[in-house]
């Protein structure tokens, strides 16, 4: 059995949804905007095309599920994008299932879930659909800009809805694709990547209490300076943590702040959010340790070092018998220009995964760059993992 | 012959003066606000009570001028304060002047110079009145809220007005008191500080080019990390500027900024602000060598480091007669209780300095603290500031 999918059809259902929030050649579609919303109407009309039965829940995920009886596989991904983003981060996945869906005619049931991006929380579509996301905690979430979440529900035309809750007795599984947003099938010279894991993050909000005090007249021996003690742990954190990372642990340093953060003041505190990822859980216990007793060492100077806040998520295996059926497609159609991989990146699947079997496929990004507007993938490499998506999916629901 | 101040009238005026922009126990007035031009008004009805003749100038400098021929010496500072800061910054020695100009009858002329602490330029009030600030740079300063200088002292009703400017031949000389801003007179028990020398300083904006990136996807190896590069120079500027600096030279990173600042994107640029202050030039040079070499030394790194913006201030020498003065009204009132010191800060008479003979005399800061609502001096201080002050005038005009 080979599975038909039709390459225009789908590039030309990415392209029409490109439009919806298109900027420069990428996408602005914040999670429950204006543009999100139409993207989400503009799905459930292409389900209704496709045969399917479409509803937007109660915090926007929209499920498009497969008439008749038997066991179903269920794909999908995203539609919101990160600010001024690009535009086949998430649609991707999206538009694969939707198209796995008509090709295969049956047995398929599509999934956009809602707000993978985190503009409002984390993961809060599957969460929400996989019964990990309790009412309490919709009241809590906001945008970065202030906004509750339940007024951006509201403002959407989702308010009020019941939210759609996973069966596990009607899925075979999940199945998600995504592009890689790294560069790692592009240096190899791969077009197909099979995740066997998303990684595990930890993130750490790190406080530094000094004093604050005037830049010209305070004697360098009597300072507390906050940005020093920052800019000390930061580099120790870089000369120590290559000792005990694993071959593919990452860890970043993403935004630092001082106070007052003006030229002529001693800051008299500072901020680091910082994170690691791998997805040996022994790994990140390691550098959990690591970094605590570098918060440690760092209590020894002028300045109070705290670590504020703690946030994580456990790494997540793939199942291998899906891992397996990607493989036997991708071998099919891509020869063996297919690699298995974890994911840096965190995705639903790693969610799903928590109430059925779940795996992904990737695609080359090109130049590896994401969460920007340049972001793109070969048209060649978006019809061939679409083609393999299907083909694995068939094998499944044959099964 | 004693100068005889009045300690009541003097804590009085200033008492006065820190209900105009009154923020908890300290004072919010930038200048132009309506809280600096009323306080620019009030100072100009006391300045009429002393029987000084007063004008408000073209950029807001507020000026007092005594009757009578004689050559004059000129006693001024600041009345605009940094955001929600102290009372005394700037306002002790403007009300030193005009305590002095009272308590010797003639000879004094008193100045409250416009915008010492920087909102729209630097020291414009001060290098107006020597000259020193042509039209095309007022027509360019701007706060950091984005109001051009022009529109504010149009708001602030001095536009049209002429600038006053400096008539050497009239003045003696300029003698401006301030409080220390540091902790070294608390720290040593001295209640009085005469200035040896105002420091240079040298300010650098430097900015770091990487790529950004996905901070899970994006392998360590691979990644150009503008946050990194940051940190690991900041890091060799504290290891390295101890070898090289003078005892007394101060340095700091005051702003760090990572871009785009979110938690999981590699920076892709980064940019610090960084300065360094001494007295003496030759050490200045030393470390403007060092730093460039150790740019130049990073740039061998994955990122592109640049120093894009360099300004800098020239140290300036306090006038050795001058100083003598003040040491001797200080021997005569405070005993063995004052000492000479450089200013780590900046200040007006750093400017008056290229015009005429220029010095400066400190009060101690309560810990130090300063650019703070907490900013506070003893009321003894700050009466026998004034009368050590104007004793050193009346030596000066009697000389």
């Amino acid at each position: 059995m080979t599975i038909r999918i039709d390459g225009d059809r789908l590039l030309g259902d990415l392209y029409a949804l490109r439009k919806i929030g298109e900027y420069k050649t990428g996408v602005h579609r914040p999670t429950y905007s204006p543009e999100d919303v139409q993207s989400r109407h503009w799905l459930v009309a292409r389900m209704s095309d496709a045969g399917l039965e479409p509803e937007i829940d109660g915090i926007g995920n929209v499920i498009g599920r497969a008439r008749g009886a038997g066991r179903k596989l269920l794909l999908g991904s995203h539609l919101e994008t990160q600010p001024h983003a690009g535009w086949l981060d998430g649609a991707l996945g999206v538009i694969y299932g939707l198209e796995a869906a008509r090709a295969l005619g049956g047995g398929i049931d599509v999934a956009a879930w809602a707000d993978e991006e985190g503009h409002f929380g984390s993961f809060i579509g599957s969460r929400s659909f996989c019964g990990l996301l309790p009412e309490a905690e919709i009241d809590t979430c906001h945008s970065r800009e202030g906004t509750p979440l339940r007024d951006a529900l509201a403002h959407a035309g989702f308010a009020g809805r019941p939210r759609a809750t996973i069966d596990p007795a009607r899925y075979l599984g999940y199945l998600e694709a995504h592009i890689e947003q790294g560069a790692e099938l592009e240096d190899t010279g791969k077009r197909i990547g099979i995740v066997t894991a998303i990684v595990g993050s930890h993130r750490f909000r790190i406080v530094f209490q000094g004093v604050q005090n005037h830049a010209g007249t305070t004697r360098m021996a009597i300072r507390k300076d906050a940005g020093v003690a920052l800019v000390r742990l930061a580099s120790a954190i870089y000369d120590r943590f290559p000792q005990v990372a694993g071959p593919r642990t990452v860890w970043t340093t993403g935004r630092i702040g001082l106070d007052p953060g003006a030229p002529s003041i001693v800051p008299g505190s500072a901020e680091m959010l910082f994170q690691f990822r791998d997805t040996d859980p022994s790994v990140l216990a390691k550098l959990d340790r690591e970094l605590d007793s570098l918060v440690a060492e760092a209590n020894s100077g002028p300045c109070k070092v705290t670590i504020v806040e703690r946030g994580q998520s456990t790494p997540q295996a793939m199942d291998p018998g899906f891992q397996d059926a990607l493989e036997r497609a991708a071998q099919k159609h891509a020869a063996s220009l297919h690699v298995r991989m974890p994911s840096g990146a965190g995705h639903d699947a790693q969610i799903l995964a928590e109430r059925t079997k779940s795996a992904m496929l990737f695609v080359p990004s090109i130049g590896g760059i994401s969460h920007h507007y340049a972001e793109n993938t070969k048209d060649d490499d978006i019809v061939l993992g679409c083609r393999v998506f299907a083909e694995a999916a068939a094998d499944l629901l044959a099964q």
